[in-house]
């Protein structure tokens, strides 16, 4: 039996999990803010900015009206920037009157706050109506999604129940979902993976090669643990989907906008204009200050953030952050 | 002051090795069984068969001769085939008359007895001579290191004093060593990793992208550190450079044998096939088999390792195996 779940956000790993979720047999609404978004998707069938090579199922509709989205739904799918996480997760909350299992796909730390993106959820949904919240994470390209290329994937969630309803909502032959209870090291993980594929980027633009690619990779696995673990996540969690297999995909695939920005940082180009020439949103940008502030409130050593954090934000320079952290002197692994 | 150091084997990688010794100021002996490789590397200072680019510095000499490559040595390193370790052993054994550090850097198991390379090194060596055996591992193709990339690799032993005295003698500015001493872990991983390689080359070869790939490679870190934990690994010694680095290294990167041998599987040739046109050892062939019988002989699960040898010794269907494998039932990580 089918489902209805509302998808809020129609970027391009939100396109691909609605395709999932439609192909499953399930009825999927799609909220946009954005109104030529909308009608682009409900009359062309496509969403060309962010994922031009996808066409939506005609069933598939989209609105930019929230309550409309939701209305009847038995689970939300938040796939949206983490910076608008909050806003949207308050207006929903006044539109819900039954029981929701609310999933999301994001992967960022709230600014200045740097709670992970479950504990917005749950300080701004009502815990009567909700039935436990889901975060979705794991080594997935949009891009390889949409072609039905083999996926795997973590479902993690407090609510044991939650995560099984995800798991049987996505699972198909080609995207093959896992339980997991350790949402905390399944979204430190998936947030922090991201300022590590910049890393990777910058290691490309300046020039080095697979093996230096492969070392800071390999410190950036402990230095999310590290993080991770002070915050309560299980050392486990960051050898399976969501850590190492995230870190993976996203630090040596062409796909990845993360790393993209990271390689033009590496060729010495402005921060500035690398976001404004993507016009999408990179979350490692904003996730690199949250998680330097948050290691240091909690006086733990993250080197390749840190790195990473001077470029950006303090105008280091790129070359010598870079030789510097992986010339430091280590005796001992 | 630069120390005496014979290298045993004249591979891509033992060339490698002896060019970063001899540019860190040693003296450094080549020995090949193979008189016109000896020829090539006094005469040409090439070793074009294994290594193209790589030119040797002209007082590198090579010797067919193993007493006079090892006479003087302060250190011997070690970098030939699995399959040739213990008869190369036992003749050093029998030429050598004065302390001696040993370091290897050959990854793979004996066939039949399953033994790592410094448990076969420590049974031919006498101990009255041996300082101490040290694995030297990590993500580094030796195609980048000739051109001074920047490479992380580990120096694992139960000897503190040899590990240190190889991080000194290989160290400087693009070859960071770290000491470790879990030569257990160290060595498991090593090996192991080109069989998940081969598994990655496989996946790619039958068409699937990054994300199958990064799947596989997560669970393949799960299985390697499953049967490394059983055999006296510290888990930790699996997140670090000779563990998820040359992991990520060898299954991302174009340089490795295993997975070219891999992609080739993946494409429907047939083995023999592929490992004659190579005409270079494939490591992971022979750890397949030895490594599926280690595994069966503790009762440790190893999913892909177990594919990879059905696909390569008893003739499975290649894609059926890998499907097989991909999809199988895991309600949870």
């Amino acid at each position: 039996m089918g489902h209805k779940i509302a998808v809020l956000g129609a970027g391009s790993w939100g396109s691909a999990l609605a395709g999932v979720l439609f192909e499953n047999g399930h009825t999927v609404s799609i909220w946009t803010r954005d109104n030529d978004q909308k009608e682009e998707i409900n009359n062309q069938h496509t969403n060309k900015k962010y994922l031009p090579q996808f066409s939506f199922p005609e069933d598939i509709l989209a609105s930019t009206d929230l309550k409309e989205a939701v209305t009847g739904a038995e689970a939300l799918l938040f796939v949206i920037p983490t910076k608008g996480m909050r806003a949207v997760a308050k207006q929903v909350n006044a539109l819900i009157d039954h029981k929701v299992t609310v999933i999301h796909a994001s992967k960022g730390l709230e600014e200045h706050s740097h709670k992970r993106i479950s504990t917005i959820l749950s300080e701004e949904l009502v815990p009567s109506w909700l039935t436990g919240i889901v975060a979705l994470s794991g080594p997935s390209h949009a891009e390889e999604v949409i072609k039905k290329d083999l996926t795997t994937i973590t479902a993690a969630s407090e609510t044991a129940v939650s995560a099984q309803l995800t798991q049987e909502l996505f699972i198909n032959d080609y995207f093959r979902v896992y339980t997991n209870s350790d949402i905390v090291g399944v979204e430190i993980g998936a947030a922090l993976k991201n300022i590590i594929a910049i890393g990777a980027g910058v290691i490309a633009g300046l020039g080095y090669g697979d093996n230096a690619k492969a070392g800071l990779v390999t410190r950036g696995l402990a230095e999310i643990s590290r993080l991770g673990i002070e915050l309560g996540a299980d050392p486990l969690t960051f050898m399976g989907l969501s850590g190492v297999g995230d870190l993976i995909v996203t630090c040596t695939s062409p796909h990845s906008r993360n790393w993209r920005a990271g390689y033009q940082i590496g060729k010495g180009k402005e921060i500035d204009s690398i976001l404004s020439e993507m016009g999408m949103v990179v979350e490692g940008i904003s996730t690199t200050r949250a998680a330097f502030e948050l290691a240091a409130s909690h006086g733990i050593e993250m080197p390749i953030t840190e790195a990473i954090y001077n470029v950006v934000y303090n105008d280091s320079d790129v070359e010598y952050a870079i030789l510097n952290l992986m010339q430091r002197e280590g005796k001992s692994e």
